[in-house]
């Protein structure tokens, strides 16, 4: 092929995709961290599944599609089984606890962290790869397994930087909302559409308002485009005593439980929630994790299919400003709960689980608003080279200032103008630049550029504050470690 | 469909992939952190590229192949494009620099370290998804630029744990190979299949043997499986030439870039090899990395064709025993070298690029073989439930702990059996077990359990050791974080 049919490929990533440099790394990675330093103090250990699971092993719970690489990245393995990169960190979890239930600790308490990819349409701030951090406990049947994640997930995200007070853990039950359907006529198993309308209703409340869920338990809901929503086509009496459970919520813990506990009336399922509710609050307050932390709050059902008895989500409660300028609440930044059935695809045994999954970038972009992302952003000290033939004496110079621990590098560019060395050492925001020229060779000494005073001396038009502290000094070449570090700690 | 008709997936990863469990994640975690640090101390900085690329960005460095998921895991996006999972960290790198290049800083130092995939046939201990750490500087033409990876190479292995003198550095130049190549008169564009077969040949000396590489130089080679290699077709007197070359490695540095000088004649492109080598050890000799750690050795030429100047390869010196219980040198744990034309395809500029890729599940596996992965394997101290009505006492037990900083968990299977209790301990690798039955409860005592000890006591026949130390102590209730601490750390 001759070069000029040679078609350039185009440098990009995929649509959907992204990469992360320097801080977006290290920030996330700190964050992520100190999240697992509570996992671990909590007895839960690690687990990194493969990205590539078997579509056959992730499938049920796939978005409802006849083709298997729809929701999912999947390509055929042999022509014959398909493989796909996981979507979640739950359903590989689901597989682990299947093929190694053998040799596993029962229960088996794991967390996990790492990206997930979802095959879906790319748009403004979506990514078809982002980042999950998940603990969940398998085979533990008790209440205190979902309090325990509670607890957990409010110690998590205090040491990840929320304060007390920004944040809340609302905890519900589906076995509440499950009795209020019984109540409302909505049991039995040709119901099954209807309650799962009811479930999606009711988790956009907070999107759609009180008057905009009632829609979708009646007939339906147009909604601003003009698209219409099919209701579930409940009457009015069956819609009030939904529209009853997601205002069930009351002043005190227990004073919400009493309300619970006459909207399920007489329904078995909906007392067990009631009761299971009341277990959590008591565990949790035992342990010292009061409202303030912790709350039950009935308008908390999770839209996914699969949970089976408590859920929780966390919401941080401070303001932020929207894209158009609005005060509104952060919002949920985690969230999770009890399913019961996830192992049993493959076992035909039910093993009780619940689990937690934190959303690491929204949870990134709380701390980012609340200023608590403190990654320390300063680059290296720069040794420039003034002389290319004496590049073995600058890189002896970066070698002791790393030997001594400090963060330093010879420029490597072509080093003809020195303009673009020092336009280098700002884009990298370097502290100091060291300069050594023939002039200072020849005395025995090297020059320090103060490049974060300098900074400030620019921007600050009266050098007042500043004229007694040199923006440049010169020392002897064998003082080079020693004068970095009163420059870079003046204190 | 009927429950009798659904088949359960069986829980299995896809052929080639592996899950990694508690220490294994730990362990490579708290290695690459301290590689991580020594990148930091260099002026690297993090770049994390999506797992996904387009086969158009990826492609030139695939393997030959017509289709593109071979040696990739590849799949069609929208009946048009082509996407695939990374297969090493060096081609996202090439692209990054292509599309960010007006952002960037240049040079730009940066690191990576995540899972790359390769579409192979999976073996044993070769899996299709493993773990790169690389760290690469693009737009710096100096060989000072590669002189600094080969220090960094070595910092970063004295950092994860392997002593100096367990390993060494060895140094290399492809101008210097392309120069006897040219003397043996196998330059000119016809003659790129034969170089191509005698980097190869070259490249398999340690396994081979001057014998088959000679044998490869000529006609060819038969395996002990009776398989052929077509050789490059050298008469005897270009045999010696490459030979030469291969055995050209001398006591000292000097020695052996005098030999070298010879070999390459009058060959340009040969004598500037040479000289880079000689800056490269002039460089390091002023950091104070000598022959002990980074030493200029001829053997090496690492495999791919990209490479443009210098090569390097760190080799762990200490023997261990192979599968069949001889001994055997552990070998190579990373490699890189100089390529200049990687970012080019995409922007037509050529663009000096070098770096180095560590091997992360050799180095750990080295590390393993060095009795130096010492991560704790201490599980959480187990509150044991003796009451199940009592949960929320066990659960403020473990808050407390928790709150005090110890790993701790309360058990959250059936309590019914105790001695499952303890069972779940032992696998747990738990230090202590708490107990507090009804008689404890009344009177406000509980007891530990040291299980660290109990496991000694019951390897040793004579208790006369630890006749002094009790293997179960009560304590009362309001001492049981002390009463922890104290077990933890006798001492």
């Amino acid at each position: 092929m001759s070069d000029a049919k040679i078609r350039r490929p185009r440098a990009e990533t995929p649509k959907g995709f992204r990469d992360y440099f320097g801080a977006e790394v290290t920030t996330r990675k700190a964050m992520l961290d100190k999240i697992t330093a509570v996992y671990h103090r909590y007895g839960f250990d690690p687990l990194e599944t493969s990205a590539v699971e078997t579509v056959e092993s992730l499938g049920k719970f796939l978005p409802d599609v006849d083709r298997p690489n729809e929701g999912v990245f999947a390509w055929k393995e042999d022509d014959t089984d398909w493989l796909a990169l996981r979507y979640d960190l739950t359903a590989p979890l689901a597989r682990v606890a299947a093929q190694f239930r053998n040799d596993l600790p029962s229960p088996y308490r794991r967390y996990a962290m790492g990206p997930v990819w979802r095959n879906e349409k790319p748009g403004p701030g979506r990514f078809r790869q982002f980042y999950q951090c998940d603990a969940d406990t398998v085979g533990a049947p008790s209440v205190a397994a979902d309090a325990e994640i509670c607890a957990m997930l409010a110690d998590a995200l205090e040491a990840a930087g929320i304060d007390r007070g920004d944040y809340v853990v609302k905890v519900n039950n589906r076995k509440v909302l499950n009795g209020v359907m019984e109540v409302a006529g909505l049991s039995g198993d040709d119901k099954e559409a209807e309650r799962g309308i009811v479930l999606r209703a009711i988790d956009k409340i907070d999107r759609l308002g009180p008057e905009g869920v009632r829609a979708l338990l009646g007939e339906g809901r147009r909604d601003e485009s003009g698209d219409f929503t099919k209701g579930a086509g409940l009457n009015a009496e069956q819609a009030n005593v939904v529209m009853g459970f997601t205002t069930a919520k009351r002043e005190t813990g227990a004073d919400t439980v009493a309300r619970l506990r006459e909207l399920v009336g007489s329904s078995s399922i909906g007392l067990e929630g009631v009761d299971e509710l009341e277990q959590i609050a008591a565990l949790l307050a035992a342990q010292g994790y009061g409202p303030d932390r912790i709350v039950i709050d009935p308008g908390v059902v999770r839209g996914l299919g699969y949970y089976t008895g408590p859920v929780y989500e966390a919401e941080l409660t401070f303001e932020i400003l929207d894209e158009k300028g609005r005060k509104r609440q952060f919002g949920s930044v985690a969230g999770g709960g009890r399913y019961d059935d996830l192992v049993k695809r493959f076992t035909g045994q039910s093993v009780p689980a619940t689990g937690v999954s934190i959303g690491v970038d929204r949870l990134l972009a709380a701390l980012h608003a609340k200023g608590r992302l403190t990654t320390d952003t300063t680059g290296p000290v720069i040794v420039t080279v003034m002389d290319r033939d004496r590049m073995a004496d600058y890189m002896g110079m970066v070698g002791e200032l790393r030997a001594a621990g400090i963060r330093a590098e010879c420029y490597l560019g072509n080093p003809k103008n020195f303009g673009n060395q020092l336009k280098y050492a700002d884009k990298r925001h370097s502290p100091i630049a060291i300069i050594q020229g023939g002039n200072e060779a020849a005395a025995g000494t090297v020059i320090l550029k103060d490049l974060v005073l300098g900074a400030q001396i620019a921007q600050n038009a009266t050098l007042e504050e500043w004229k007694d502290r040199p923006a440049q000094v010169e020392v002897p070449r064998a003082d080079l470690v020693a004068a970095v570090r009163r420059m870079l700690d003046p204190n």
